[in-house]
């Protein structure tokens, strides 16, 4: 990683420090050396001297988003059988695409598509579930390599109450599991997670395996945690000795002793939300699946008050869109929802959202998410309309996640590099 | 009307002729004469000798979208302010940016960008609310006129409780609508709708006005209606005499008498309803605005069961976007919602909801929004990506509709000619 460029920004600039407020500069200065960010000023400081300046002037300049929870290979069923409910759209759509990535030149074809997409909506960090495939597997995480992206990716396990194609023998899956955290340990950018589907999909040799490579290898963890209530009844008939649907993660060793995501919690007691406050465990937030899947409205509020670590995840093809403002929106509106009939949990700000889809989300990754110095120079530009350039930059911010698309985001960088096509 | 073409389409075509079921045809063909559909068949018909043929194999036709509800000047405010609530956002926004309107010229600089994005949206249908002031619809007018596409555009009535800069002299309002009308009530694709804002902003003698104004002219009447629970209460206070919200329009002849469209109907009793249902009166769901601006979740089935006649509504800027499609996925996500607490709602499926987007708001122009025999040919014409040429035409759309942007539209016809740029 030694050829980084080192150069100025010149032009809005944009961050949120803490969930609380934006910091904006208009016309602004932002020096990236080797990859990092060295200063954010409002005028051109001494160290700029003598490097290249990029023009970005009229445009925003903000962090790159963090998906923490998505399956790539569902990119291309997003939006199908969205009539169904959750079993009937698993068993029509997702059971039938993931058994097609046991083919490696599926694979070859889907990904490239999956991850060209996802880096053009200024996602710069993500954590992905790929599929039980180790080969798969390995191909996307080579094109992430390639593209240049953060990510982290887990190979599935699933040993039983699976579609057959998709179930797999305990010791193999733990066996590839463990070939595919050594062979990605050590990339600077694409990393192994370990990914048990989620709890009705691993038998208990399974989740002792998977607790004793995280533990050994020291990787995170990423799975499901009460999404909706039929899943959590079935952890309770499954695991009847444990007190909570978490609990048994935790007994395993998949719960927080190495850091954790958890994608969906909606449907948490008080009780629970404490015990996640207390462990490494993240909630990632997927708006738009818990809509299109009737899952339920998420107490955002509740778990940030109680101090979870709360991060954002487009979860396609649950959700159906890899275009994270879409889902800092979508969390704005369900939180303004919620607070209809729960006045005490107050309405996300878009401050607060944006926080969680960058800042928040990017700390999985280390320094990553904001524009400080000493954070990595991951980062996106986009253009702002001629009739909006009047307007404040904190409002340039509110058009962009409102209104913008794709379309609109010029250039995206990760460690001072640019990914995108 | 003379120099439309006449031309046969080849490619899969989906519409929905009742809300409960699309149809669709791989590779079918749609005959198009002078601005109607002649027939739309599986195989290439008789009628089709002679005439040019559109390839369009591999992409969608479908119907144009209807968006009956939105504020034009709105447009460059959009996402702005939205955590403040409606008097805030009103105040802070709105009512600081319709009052630029009173100079033409600005009309001249935004309106054209307003309407190029809806069109590109694919948006042949709308039901507009301008600004009070006449000069500035009109150029709105001209602009829609000359863009080709079908729209009631209204010259909105304020004189009372309203911004200064936007209360106008009841008489001169009257005058200046009655004006607007006589110019454009013979245009055969812009037509006048009469615009109170809502009960809060008018008097009763402007209401007097307005319903004599619709009777003498048979002209449609557009407006909202218990969208919040203050506007509701407001409302009371303002007029104690009426029974209920809707009655102060009743009784000035603005409820039906001619054909009506009101914005939101959130929190209508099972009576009010009831009300509705029997009378020429569209109740306009709009999703994302209820959203935004925490108005509450309309009971859209509640509605649908009782034989209300309901269409779709982007309502910019209380709504965040013009793509209609956008729409579609939160009325579902919504009505997934309330199916949660009020099992008896049963969620909207995807032909529902695209439906009341297409013919069910179509139908307020007359035969537009469907792809039938006699209908106009308004209709859009989009990309499908080459990794799902494989699917059935009903998943094509449902990708479409979840996943695609207005990037996606490729062309957009009304009255048979193309509209988009």
């Amino acid at each position: 990683m030694e050829n980084h460029d080192s150069f100025v920004l010149h032009g809005n600039i944009i961050y949120t420090p803490d969930k609380n407020k934006f910091i904006s500069l208009k016309d602004g200065w932002m020096v990236v050396e080797k990859g990092k960010i060295i200063s954010v000023s409002a005028e051109k400081p001494a160290s700029a001297a003598g490097l290249p300046i990029k023009d970005c002037k009229g445009k925003l300049i903000m962090p790159g988003f963090a998906d923490l929870h998505l399956h790539a290979p569902q990119f291309i069923q997003i939006g199908m059988g969205m009539d169904y409910k959750l079993l009937d759209w698993l068993d029509g759509y997702t059971f039938k695409e993931e058994p097609k990535f046991a083919d490696p030149d599926y694979a070859r074809q889907i990904y490239p598509i999956f991850v060209d997409e996802m880096t053009a909506c200024g996602t710069t960090s993500s954590a992905i579930f790929a599929t039980i495939h180790k080969e798969s597997t390995d191909i996307l995480c080579d094109i992430l390599a390639q593209k240049g992206v953060r990510a982290y990716v887990g190979k599935v396990n699933m040993d039983t109450n699976s579609a057959p194609a998709l179930t797999e023998e305990t010791a193999k899956s733990l066996q590839d599991t463990e070939a595919f955290i050594e062979k990605w340990q050590n990339h600077p950018l694409v990393r192994p997670i370990i990914t048990p589907r989620f709890v009705p999909s691993v038998t208990a040799d399974m989740m002792t395996g998977l607790g004793k490579l995280a533990e050994k290898y020291q990787v995170p963890v990423q799975s499901h945690l009460s999404e909706n209530p039929g899943e959590i009844q079935l952890v309770k008939e499954l695991f009847p000795q444990d007190k909570y649907y978490m609990s048994v993660y935790d007994r395993f060793g998949l719960f927080g002793q190495t850091p954790t995501l958890m994608a969906h919690c909606i449907h948490l007691s008080a009780e629970e939300i404490a015990i996640m406050a207390g462990k490494n465990v993240y909630a990632v937030h997927c708006p738009a699946s818990n809509l299109n899947l009737t899952s339920g409205l998420m107490p955002l509020r509740k778990l940030l008050d109680a101090g979870v670590k709360v991060v954002m995840g487009s979860d396609i093809g649950g959700g159906h869109t890899l275009y994270m403002p879409h889902e800092i929106v979508r969390a704005i509106e369900i939180s303004k929802i919620r607070s209809i009939e729960h006045p005490e949990e107050k309405a996300l700000r878009l401050s607060e959202a944006f926080y969680l889809a960058t800042k928040a989300g990017g700390e999985f990754f280390g320094q990553t998410g904001s524009l400080e110095t000493g954070y990595s120079a991951d980062f996106l530009i986009t253009d702002v309309p001629d009739f909006q350039q009047g307007r404040t930059v904190e409002e340039q911010l509110q058009y962009f996640i409102y209104h913008g698309t794709a379309q609109d985001i010029r250039e995206v960088y990760v460690n001072g590099l640019s990914v995108k096509n």
